[in-house]
């Protein structure tokens, strides 16, 4: 069964499911205007290759966190939306590159072919480099850096945390350099931790900090992303393994031919559902300081939840 | 004969010689606290693969340039030394990509084996990531993104933009889309915009914001950046049609296999040569306007032009 993530194609599941698919719709609008000749004159077939990957129809899970949890804070949509586009250049930009033959080698994502597959190699790598670097320039560019430059400096250092090398490249480069057959547990705990859940769990800060939130609500928030991050993964490890998303199948072949280790190779698939229980669980107690200003982020929690059934 | 850029090993050359060597000083001091343990956790080989080419002994031009703007304008080391070093991660993120065989396919930089021959592709592509990443991180995390959020925030919009698609990877893109043999001269001159100066005039402006210049004065040193850069590249270029580089020997030859385009190959090497001395003429007028506490700066072009001699 296919992830039921509410988006323009897909029904919606719970309550809060139309607020979340709003969010989304949200981003799916603003996104391109930062690639638009006005916004930046990027050359050909640099500009198609960057608007390829991005406009590719993932979930959004990332911008709609970071919208999500600002709002629980009681910030505004438009101060929020250019960091959680940002965000999605992130995203994107580690898509790119994981896919390239030198990393994953996969030769398709999202049922397309692939950057490099399209493109060519040298311009899937600039383009992915191109992402990442107008990512900061959307986030720095902002209007909310001009009128709030405090918060923005800090939800910048944040996601570049998140996503350097003790973050996401850091996870990456641990799953690359991970040797067949001697990954432990703990190996994959750390690898997931780096590779997701910092990005995820820099989502829900950032949305805290731009929102303007306590430091006692942004760290909440930043424990439950944590939580939520890691959810996330083990889920879409437990449907890798059992075959759910047959646009993977072939990564999966690849990867148990690696000997790549997932958290339901390495545990078993058993407790890999038990850890999702247990993960939504914690995500949810974290914020449990808010009311139902909080909603649609459980409502996140609920849908990721839901992939697995 | 080999260039005599001041630093460790070089003799200094003119009578400010010796204060862009001391601010070359600063900067390769301060360049691996960024990536040591306690500011960043990278795992292993990413952090060998980030110091193996960011300590490879780089002119640092870029950090040098900055500093030596932003104290033009009364900037204090301490405020303009986090972006210095910055930059000079962007540059070496660039230098790592634009070796891959994927790109330039250089198996030698600066007399030593490139990232991907040492570490693999995998990894220098992550490295180059990581790089550009943790560059943000040093800006945004800066006692100055604390004291002076603001100038801190346009600082890093301006790096990113000349970073990014309309600058130096925009430029890296019309490199690799250039083919062979239908090259103009006019693209050359974009290309060198996008590929060099932007990012050199971006060292200048910044300097001139972090150090609290006035908008005239910045415009000022973003000019003169423009033409140092060109200078600067067009100065590489003869070098390497004359030969005086040895060790830039193998890419020239490649260069001209491939049919590439350099402002010397465009033009010849006597406009080529006269082009320099215009672009240095037109940079020294436009800091004009300062008195003796820009020499630093009018030291940088003539060292670039002491280079051709």
């Amino acid at each position: 069964m296919r992830a039921t993530f509410p988006g323009k194609t897909n029904k919606v599941a719970g309550p809060f499911g139309a607020e979340l698919g709003r969010l989304r719709g949200l981003v799916e609008e603003a996104l391109p205007g930062y690639l638009s000749p006005g916004a930046c004159r990027a050359p050909s077939p640099l500009r198609e290759a960057m608007e390829y990957s991005l406009m590719a129809g993932g979930k959004r899970v990332r911008p709609v966190l970071l919208l999500s949890a600002g709002k629980a804070v009681g910030g505004g949509e438009g101060e929020l939306l250019p960091f959680a586009c940002a965000v999605e250049f992130v995203h994107t930009y580690s898509l790119i590159h994981d896919d390239l033959p030198a990393m994953d080698d996969d030769d398709f994502r999202r049922g397309k072919p692939t950057s490099h597959k399209v493109f060519g190699e040298g311009t899937a790598i600039l383009a992915g480099d191109a992402l990442l670097t107008e990512a900061f320039r959307i986030m720095a560019e902002s209007e909310t850096a001009s009128a709030a430059p405090g918060r923005a400096v800090r939800a910048i250092a944040d996601i570049a945390r998140a996503a350097g090398a003790e973050g996401m490249a850091g996870g990456q480069q641990m799953d690359l350099s991970a040797a067949p057959g001697v990954s432990t547990p703990s190996s994959v705990d750390e690898i997931e931790l780096r590779k997701t859940a910092a990005l995820l769990a820099s989502c829900a800060r950032v949305g805290g900090i731009l929102g303007g939130g306590t430091p006692g609500q942004i760290d909440a928030l930043g424990e439950f992303g944590t939580r939520f991050g890691l959810l996330f993964q083990v889920t879409d490890d437990i449907l890798d393994e059992t075959g759910s998303f047959e646009e993977m199948g072939k990564g999966i072949a690849k990867d148990r031919a690696r000997g790549k280790w997932t958290y339901p190779v390495a545990y078993g698939l058993e407790a890999a559902g038990a850890r999702a229980e247990t993960l939504a669980r914690e995500a949810l107690e974290k914020i449990a300081l808010f009311r139902g200003e909080a909603d649609p982020l459980r409502e996140l929690v609920r849908m990721v939840q839901d992939r697995r059934s």
